[in-house]
């Protein structure tokens, strides 16, 4: 379907829309070969993820030296953006801002909502489009399951539209923390994702990073999949419904020293026991599902070990110190990536001046 | 009288100061020339206004191109600026704010006084004073009426005086206001405010908006005004007594619908019930103050409807679409004249470059 | 002891480092005869004062013009820093931020850590070194003593360190509040410290500030001190037995006036009745203590009055208006000097260009 379509069509009624499927809806959040809101993971095909991780690992390069960082920061230098944090999230919030920072653009910070109109009866739809008469991007973070996805939907009916990007909305998406997670699959491992073994640990029912990263793996050849949790944590019946139907092999467990051998790549989670109904994460035998420093031993010399952070017990910070930890690189990642995100929404992935060293 | 009387005379004591009348004053907050404080909308005559409206105007347009807006951004770049919002008004804020990023300003913020020294006995004096050695720019907004204008006066007489912008003070002055109402005239009705009949509806009691811009009409020959509003939020007998002295033509209706076809401007304000003692804005039938969509039809091709915002109902959502609503441009026009306004305050204005279209 | 040696023997366990002397590790926390790290004044020997107070003056004095204002601006224009404040302090932040801000680096704040990953679980070794991935430099101020250098110690330790600058913590250190006290005499006394006679008036057992300064005297030959306070709160001993030690001769007072003659510097500071237990402090005639409008009659014309503010009654507001007052400027130049540290740290305080006047 086309964007003016879906414009024209549903895209005047919002229920209409949202009921409609993601792979449809697509199109309505791309302009010209690329996209202009970043919503959902389902917008990561290969070639865009190959094209990503290129300007993110360009982007590092060239800012090593002064001259290159001085010119990466007048790509956007006559840009300003919108953090609108309204659910706090202090790591994702800051990546972003120093993402931006990185390419020169200004920032404007919103991190709650008292101070703000809304209390006055104001639409929550009046209240971003007047933020968003002052900048060019809102990078969005809100607790509703999809309020990103509306306001982009409703921005880019206005006569001045600017772009949205999903900073985490509800539980559903986190788009960004799915590309990071790819990203350091793709510059930690030799060759990339494809033919790897990646072993997912810990409460997999409700990780939201562990749903999306399956997800993108279809994107990726050869992949194998193991979901190592609690049988009270395993991994829902939508994602492995969906390997299955994409051909990606996987297998659960309930132990994780078995399975680390054949890791190339081992993706710990903690256990998300904020949403639990009566404590029933307290009852679990989580020893289990912890990395412990001699595991270190049992390991591939060339795999990673990766955590979305913040971490508890899950990982030992005797293992911080082994070249295969990758989770503190993994959250400099996220930065890069969302910087290449950014350039690639306004175009200017193509201006980025070659290193020093080339 | 000049400046310098009025430091050695009045101006030594506050409270005299104060009680002199506003036109006595003004020469307090002007050098060279040029607004150096920016307090009252009784600062603002009609050249001032134009030429505030000019730069504004070249202002956007030449950071249309990312060469112009490269240039503008390093017009004042060397400068910085404190926004001291001990109220909350994020949109005000942010408009200031981009404003300051606009013409390259860094930027610090206070945004409540929790975290400040007030706590420990010291004198709002002495805390503004503090403050003001990091910048060069103070854009504050207070509750109290009167503190801002306190602060210009008693800045002006330090040994490093900073200047003042009041962002909004108390309920009695919020000069840029005033100043993107009428630059929203300029912009949006073909040769400006002069001839034209301006219709402003709603709490026309309480509204500190329409107060400011009846005022600010004695600059513009032929203006006729219309107040709509309930008997009960009547315009006050000051402004009605100001504009019969200037002889502005006004009369007052308490219906809407039959208005609107004489109309150039349609002013729109909502109920500030928030001021209520008793809720007696509930009682009120207001949906004979309310702008429907069908009221389009009635209204001339050539008017504008605006709204200082945040809007609840007294505007119909499905107006938005209209070109003649330009509620959304008024805000964009808000951060642009407020840019006009710091770089006339520091004599940057006629700095700015051409734009690409010259 | 050699940095390396310190770090494999000590360096892996923070409770023997912690107990270390301080002059021991002081290698640590420098590289290449350069500060890395800035958390005690016992770093500061009178060659770091020098260069430090040189590239102050050097900064203030090039940035008086535009053209040499932006070209500071470009010496960190590719570094971002991290203002780490979870203790409320809004002074020290404004004077760190604007000090970023005159050398280009871009800043994300964290002002509390309620929204931070704390909540979840996280250890504060983890939190840093998270919030360390996106900046080149942290200027942290933390309630807890000691926390500050264990975040420095821990972070030499990490694959990625990056330099941490202590803007108070706890109330054990506070070292660029001293740099400013001492950078403040060296400005305004003529020959600086050395010779002079300093009077310390307030609330010498609580304050942090004048005890830092005592300790700093060690470096200035012929400093004489005398210390004037009610006889509860007088100067602690090790402080006393420090001078001692050092041959500079000091003696205590309790009352003001006797004592100003003679003073070069008045080193005003108010009664921290915030740390009473009792409501001590009440009982204290304080009136004694006071800087009043009459003593600027019997102090030098070249003696200078400071206050590390915030100020209360203890100096009368008419003494603001004499040009010995120079605790406005003492403001200032905690903000120079703080910029003048972070050059310093970053090795760029050999390319400030030579300001117009040269």
């Amino acid at each position: 379907m086309k964007r003016t379509a879906l414009m024209t069509d549903v895209g005047r009624d919002w229920d209409a829309f949202h009921a409609t499927d993601i792979s449809s809806k697509l199109p309505y959040f791309s302009r010209e070969n690329r996209l202009y809101d970043c919503l959902f993971s389902q917008q990561f095909d290969r070639d865009l993820l190959d094209r990503l991780f290129g300007v993110a690992d360009r982007l590092r390069e060239v800012t090593q030296s002064k001259t290159g960082a001085d010119a990466v920061r007048r790509l956007l230098s006559h840009k300003r953006a919108m953090l609108y944090f309204v659910q706090p999230s202090t790591r994702t919030f800051l990546s972003f801002l120093n993402a931006c920072h990185i390419l020169g653009l200004k920032t404007s910070e919103i991190r709650d909502t008292s101070t703000s109109s809304e209390v006055k009866g104001e639409s929550p739809e009046d209240t971003v489009r007047t933020f968003s008469s002052y900048v060019d991007l809102i990078i969005m973070r809100h607790p509703l399951p999809g309020f990103v996805e509306k306001t982009a939907w409703f921005m880019n009916r206005v006569k001045r539209p600017v772009p949205i990007i999903n900073g985490g909305s509800g539980k559903d998406q986190h788009p960004t923390q799915a590309l990071l997670d790819v990203y350091t699959l793709h510059r930690s491992l030799k060759g990339g994702p494809e033919g790897k073994t990646i072993v997912m640990v810990g409460d997999l029912k409700r990780g939201r990073t562990v749903r999306s990263l399956s997800y993108l793996m279809k994107n990726y050849k050869g992949v194998k999949l193991v979901f190592v949790s609690p049988p009270q944590l395993r991994m829902e019946a939508d994602i492995l419904d969906f390997l299955k139907r994409h051909g990606i092999p996987c297998r659960e467990a309930d132990d994780l020293a078995p399975v680390l051998p054949e890791a190339d790549a081992v993706y710990m989670t903690r256990i998300q026991d904020e949403h639990d109904k009566a404590g029933e994460s307290k009852s679990l035998d989580l020893a289990r599902f912890d990395f412990r420093a001699e595991h270190l031993k049992v390991i591939k010399p060339t795999a990673i070990i990766m955590h979305p952070l913040p971490r508890r017990h899950e990982i030992d910070v005797a293992v911080d110190e082994d070249d295969r930890a990758v989770y503190w690189r993994q959250e400099r990642n996220g930065m890069w990536v969302r910087a290449a995100l950014i350039a690639h929404i306004f175009g200017v992935d193509g201006l980025i001046p070659a290193g020093d060293k080339h």
